[in-house]
């Protein structure tokens, strides 16, 4: 049962988190790591049916918002990333200066922007007249067609989405879904009129990122990064994090408000009602297989995964009791309630493999099955089958309304995971009281109002990161911890991946 | 109505297809060619979706035959190639000199088949130690790793398939899902523990094709190719043609049996029941983008696309007729009447836009909805619905059963796009009679049990290119055409593309 000692060679979640995460996402079988290319691992059946039930979950909250799927090409000019450097260039130094981005227009620089990008130079025999890179992400491809696609205030909100595979060149060290160099990655972009729409747009992200997370039974931080870890050419960045069991920070999605930065690189301009031209203002919203990696991290225990009932490739397995001489045929029987459980929507797999029940179970509880339905002979007399919940806990449940019975013990086992991932979170965020005696493993938060010299401090002496201003700031004043005046500014430190 | 004369533009289909293809592809907003590199297309929603609707159906025959879905990492390191390169070499010097490729084990060279492609050999400010190379196919990819899933007869048939990006660096003109650089490509690998296990699973990849060619209202030409248009590496290849209105071939998809030959490279071994190491039999079946590209060509007329139902984005459209000043409320009506289509499966667009009725129409029969609805005040008096098919005519519909009814007419639009393509396909595939009276625009089957030579002379002659034997030949023997020799081989000669 969950929190047992480690089986069969198991490394201990508690113990030694580093060795229990590679080896946890191997044995399930979600990828192998041993395909030549170190960071890009080889999705396997279950982990690749993992994903993309994460995947369809998007795609159902993209359909609720009018967001339109469209699908970019990999590679992009390079001539294109010159225009991002210039733009992120500008923005820096209008910072670092002080004035108006739009004043050092006519006086741009080749950015340090140094990307971590894959180049094509080569194709067959021939160098190719204009370098080519692997997208890390597509505001540059995207923003190149978008002024033929908008013209008008007519054409405007445009929402587009796509879900594709991004390239980073990772020189730190891999982990699967966590840091690899191939992404699998999901992008929203959206064009607005002015900026109080594009702000409204980050509004429905965050309940997009919500809903979602309920889904995968993830609590999160929502917090908007300091100015330093804005994503570049943005006006603002809300990074979303995960925490996983050693303390550490995840960012598993991000939204970005642009404003009308991009557009003016890009020029991107509509004619609005008093057919003047425009900047469009827009935003970003991005997830990527971290996702996968926070489930597998949040949920997991010393007998494997534990997979949230809404992704769970197999959300029911039914394992007949198989005895020799015995008349009571439990293999059709099963058979039997699976269709009756497929019918109504669930995701169920009969495990009819001739071999030990011990092996079975040590393999789907691995796999993180949520709920394990045995079926022997004396439950058919007794028309109940005995359930084994992968959160722990065993009952039988009656045949008559097995579906009704399954629906609700896999509710019940979201609203465990839910409750387990919210008391390890509220144990892991304290409130900071001294700077010199931070614990390993934990996440802090501050009232905070200073300097960017007294936040440098701070990570300094901490050895932590600002993940941000928490975007639910506290309810009442307090003083900030550094210079003392009052603020309901929240802001929470991190160790992150 | 279809077959009209060209409206707004539209270049005619007959007389000109090689204009009216390039101008619907844009017009009906499937891709947009606009993006800064050739032969890489931007996916628009409305096509995206056409796209995944085919992916869907080829995912539900993979899942009734038992194959697994995987994603494979895009690179592949030199060093693989070099594998397939020299597996190649070695089967073309064996067909050579008409030995044994297993003698010529030892004897490899380089071989001297260039592929077409994309090297990515620097990655941020490096050289990369191994280039690696944008994935064309799989295979390299794949059968790197087979060796470490498959151990003993046991873990055989092994059925694994993905949808991916491909890329091939084409240097011929391109023209959007036809010939393009990043291909949206599918490919299912299988490893088996005999040759009959293999061919056993070439006839089921064939009865997938023709399960997905009927839902695509897409008659095709299955043949065997000739030794000299057989896939590197391949023991035999089937290719499966569409037929283009101009009487040209499309591959788009085809089989192939590997035998052992790229297990012999890979080393790709099981323990068979005696305990001893035997090599796999492989095979592949891939299928791309193309597919679109042919139902674009075949069904599409001067007005637009058609969609097969089985695939359109939105299979009806609705259109309020919206009077001013009526007290009858058309667009709930219409939303009403979606709702019950959308409760029983059905995609149903509801078209509310206060534009004339006649862009409405335009519009849609661009895009291909197979069915149109118009509801106005009159019809809801009548509670009937006034129904046009886009493969032409028009009829009320009572409300009443409506789903039935709409459930029928589409069926009904199948059957003509099926008819009308067969009846295409029919006119156009002759039988030969005189080497030189070829006309353009046909396709010509003949009895032959010739020689190479002869082969080559016939496409000399011809200018057409053998498409190989056809999966089914004659009934009753036939004189070759050729030597005269009674054979039941029929071959078909084409253009293809």
């Amino acid at each position: 049962m969950a929190g047992g000692k480690a089986k069969r060679g198991i490394p201990s979640k508690v113990d030694d988190f580093n060795a229990w995460y590679p080896f946890i996402v191997e044995a399930a079988e979600l990828v192998d790591k041993r395909y030549p290319i170190k960071g890009m691992d080889v999705w396997r059946p279950y982990g690749w049916k993992a994903m993309k039930m994460i995947d369809s979950l998007t795609h159902k909250e993209m359909e609720r918002t009018d967001h339109d799927e469209v699908n970019f090409p990999l590679l992009i000019p390079e001539n294109l990333l010159e225009k991002e450097n210039a733009l992120v260039a500008r923005l820096k130094r209008a910072r670092e200066e002080g004035v108006d981005p739009d004043e050092l227009r006519d006086h741009v620089e080749e950015g340090g922007f140094k990307k971590e990008v894959y180049w094509v130079k080569h194709a067959g025999e021939n160098d190719l007249d204009i370098p080519m890179f692997l997208r890390p992400t597509s505001e540059t491809a995207m923003y190149t067609m978008f002024p033929l696609w908008i013209r008008s205030h007519k054409d405007l909100p445009l929402k587009v989405y796509q879900m594709v595979n991004t390239f980073r060149y990772e020189t730190k060290q891999t982990r699967s879904f966590i840091r690899v160099r191939e992404i699998h990655f999901f992008e929203a972009h959206t064009a607005h009129k002015d900026e109080d729409c594009a702000s409204r747009q980050i509004g429905q992200d965050l309940e997009i990122v919500d809903n979602i997370m309920h889904e995968l039974c993830l609590p999160v931080i929502k917090a908007k990064r300091p100015i330093w870890d804005t994503f570049p050419g943005a006006w603002y960045t809300i990074g979303i994090d995960a925490i996983m069991p050693n303390g550490r920070t995840l960012q598993v999605a991000s939204c970005h408000h642009y404003r009308d930065q991009w557009a003016k690189a890009f020029d991107l301009t509509y004619e609005n009602l008093e057919a003047e031209q425009e900047y469009c203002h827009q935003t970003t919203y991005g997830m990527s297989e971290r996702l996968l990696g926070a489930i597998v991290g949040m949920h997991g225990d010393d007998n494997g995964l534990i997979m949230p009932p809404s992704i769970a490739p197999y959300q029911i397995v039914i394992c007949p009791l198989i005895r020799k001489n015995s008349e009571v045929d439990t293999i059709s029987k099963s058979r039997e309630i699976a269709s009756i459980l497929r019918n109504s929507g669930l995701r169920v797999k009969v495990d009819e493999r001739d071999i030990h029940a011990g092996q079975k179970y040590f393999d789907w509880e691995i796999k993180g099955v949520p709920l394990r339905l045995d079926i022997g002979p004396r439950d058919i007399e007794n028309k109940s089958v005995y359930a084994a919940l992968r959160t722990g806990g065993k009952r039988p449940l009656t045949m008559e309304n097995i579906v009704e019975n399954c629906t609700e013990v896999l509710s019940e086992i979201s609203e465990v995971l839910r409750l387990r991932a919210s008391e390890h979170c509220n144990n892991i965020i304290q409130t900071i009281t001294d700077l010199n005696s931070i614990e390993d493993g934990k996440i802090y938060e501050m009232a905070f109002d200073g300097t960017d010299s007294h936040a440098e401090t701070i990570e300094r002496t901490t050895g932590l990161s600002f993940l941000g201003d928490a975007t639910e700031p506290y309810a009442e004043e307090r003083k900030c911890f550094m210079s003392g005046k009052p603020t309901t500014r929240k802001v929470l430190l991190s160790k992150s991946y």
